[in-house]
Order: structure tokens, then sequence, then C-alpha cells
């Protein structure tokens, strides 16, 4: 078992089955020693956990483990598009973080850290990663939250 | 006549002319073998072809028709900045589709296809891309729809 | 006195003290030859300078002079994570300005100016950048503005 499937042990994460593929688009698209993770929403199992906008109808705690569900169906596409090998994943470089937001809501940061924490967790240090986290007035079926995520990787 | 004008002419589609140079910024902006195309929304001769938020004023089916302007825009843009050479275009690597969204329109895939499925008609797979579609409460000029593109290119 | 330095004494720019590193993420992550800042928002001082929504509450000029100060922040954060050395950015690659918009504000990109144009007077033609410019119900502290970057450099 390698490094990251280790990690993802001891924090008791089981990763959810990779998304679908889609139609036009990929989970994953991998240029050169870069992947493209698309974004990425709170589904699990086949359902949408966190619906609606924060904090009015979800809260940032609740938005806060939305973002880390997505940045685990994240790691679920990458899992898939790498062959079954994480430990291929040399660097978290980017992530975007889009929270549905109510108007007077400035508390992007803190719902984009359950995202962002995960990513540490599983990672350690190469999981730090530049961010950019900003409110939207709606996402794809209702989301609270989408993930992005752009990761280095070994050949 | 090279595979992906091959590919348009098939699809009976006249590239636009590509949009005038910007002043700090520029329309594509390359980087070894990665093009940035901006953001580009749907503009058709000059003018303005979808202006007002989904479904309240522009219907799911123009956006993504929208969208589908916005990724040909796009290639118009690649073109010139590939001295006309579209082949030069190894993959579409990432697509960032920004849509006005009224508050309660989660559909914001079904106006992203448009552009996804235009990428994918015009270089089969390797049109393919990570993609992330979000809902924006205004975009420039009032566009319904806001297309930002990523691709590899041959040297 | 390197190239870049010398454009921020001629233009009369003292770059401010670098973002303090976060918890989770980084202000700037470099993989190869690509740094990616993350989202900057207008800090002076330790206080955000331009909160709200343009331009209800932050004029259009206003908001231009704050994302002109976020692309400030991105540079001192560049000007850290490069050991000191702002002559190593070769290129700016990519800029996403996102602008916490009133409904009917459809002048994003006279926002974003400030932040592109700022980048063209330090780095000159290097300065043009591919860019993304967005309108958001909401941005972290009720921010006006946040821009993110993205920079080649040399080893």
């Amino acid at each position: 078992m390698n490094r990251v499937e280790t990690a993802l042990e001891a924090l008791g994460i089981v990763l959810p089955p990779a998304p679908n593929p889609v139609a036009a688009y990929r989970p994953v698209k991998i240029v050169g020693s870069i992947a493209f993770v698309s974004g990425q929403i709170p589904m699990r199992d086949g359902a949408l956990e966190a619906a609606g906008s924060v904090p009015s109808t979800v809260s940032v705690a609740e938005a806060a483990q939305a973002a880390r569900l997505c940045a685990l169906n994240g790691l679920a596409a990458l899992k898939a598009a790498l062959d079954g090998d994480l430990n291929r994943i040399q660097e978290v470089v980017r992530v975007g973080v889009f929270v549905t937001s109510d108007a007077g809501f400035f508390g992007q940061p803190a719902v984009a850290d359950g995202a962002s924490q995960l990513l540490v967790d599983v990672f350690g240090d190469s999981g730090r990663h530049a961010r950019a986290a900003v409110g939207c007035i709606a996402l794809p079926l209702g989301a609270a939250v989408e993930v992005e995520m752009t990761v280095a990787i070994n050949d």
C-alpha cells in the first residue's frame, strides 16, 4: 500500500467511487505532468449532500464538510485517471472553491478550508496549494460548493 | 487544408474574425506548450448575441448556443495566435464556463455543454477537457455566458 | 537593482509586505516553471481597502484601484516566494478577476484593468496576459475585488 493510501487509511477515509465519465468533458484531463480535475460538487452515493445557499440554508460548518467531500470526489476521479495509483500525485497546485453565497456572506475562506485541510491531511506539505475562493449566486444542481483542482503528477 | 479546418468545414462552421487585441491583456497568451485563452463572451459581428440572466431573460437553449459561440470566438483567437494553424492544437485541457444565473437556476452544466460539445465536434477525443461551470450574478457587457479555455499546443 | 525593481521604483511603487503564510493553503505555489498566486483581496496595512458591491458601495474607479492593490499584493507574495528576486518572473500568464457586482453591473473589465495595467506598467510587454473577469455575489471578507494570477518564472 502506498504513502497516500496509508494516509487515507489512517484518516479513516474510504474514497467514493469515481464520478461517471461524462459526455463532452472529462472528470480529469492530464497534459504532461499536470492533471486538471473538473469542478466537483458534494455528491455522496449519487445524491447531493449540501444544496442551497450559505449560510441561510447550509451552515458554514456544513458547507466546509461539503467542500471536503468535493475534494474527496476529486481524489476519487484522480485515482481512476491515474490507474489507481494516487502515489503519482506529487503536489496539489491550485484549488478553486466556489460557494453558493447569500449576498452578505463573506466566509468563503472558512468553507474552502474544508477542502484545503483534507488535502494537507492526505498529502502533507505537498498538499498545500494556491487557492481562490469566491461566492456564486448559483451552482450546478443547487450545490452549496464546487471545488476544482490542479495537481502535479509523476510520469 | 489541415485536420481541424476539415472538421470545421464538415460542421459547416466558419470561424468569426479574431477578437481585436485589447489593451493591457491579450486574447491568448502562450507559455511553453500551453495557450491560455481569455474569457470570451458571445459577440457576433461586433454585437453581443445573448445578454441577460438565465433562464429569466435568456433560455437555457439560447445560453448553450451562446456558450458555443464563445468557444468559436476562442478558437478564432487561437487561430490568430497560432499564425492561422489550428492544427497545432493538441488537446483542449480546461474550460471554465461562467453563466449569468437567476438565483434559483442550477442548469449551468447544460449551458456549458454548448461549448464542450463544439470542442469535441471539432477536435474529437482530444477536445474532451476538464471543466468548471458556475453561476455568476453578472458578466461583462451583460453577457449571459463567458467561456475561458486552456489548450495544449505543438511547437 | 534588477529590471523589475527599477520599474517599480520608476512608478513610485513600494510593494507591501508579503501576505502572511496561511494554514492549509499558500500565497504562492510553484510547480516547475509556473507560479500560481492565490486569490488576493485589497488589503493594505492589515485592513481591507475596498469593501462592498460595485458600483452601489464601491465606485468603478475605486474598484479598479482595489484591483491594482490586489495585483501589488500578489507581486509581494511572489517576491517572497522567489527569495526576493522578482526578476525571475518571465511572463504574466493568466489573471482571474472576481468583482463583487450589483445585479445590473457589467463593467467588470474596467475594474480588472486596474490589475492588468499595473502588470504591464511593471513588466512591459511580458506583463500582458490572458484574463477572465466575472461578477460575484460576494467575496471573502466583503472585498470588492479578488485577483488571482499565474506567472511563468525562470529557474
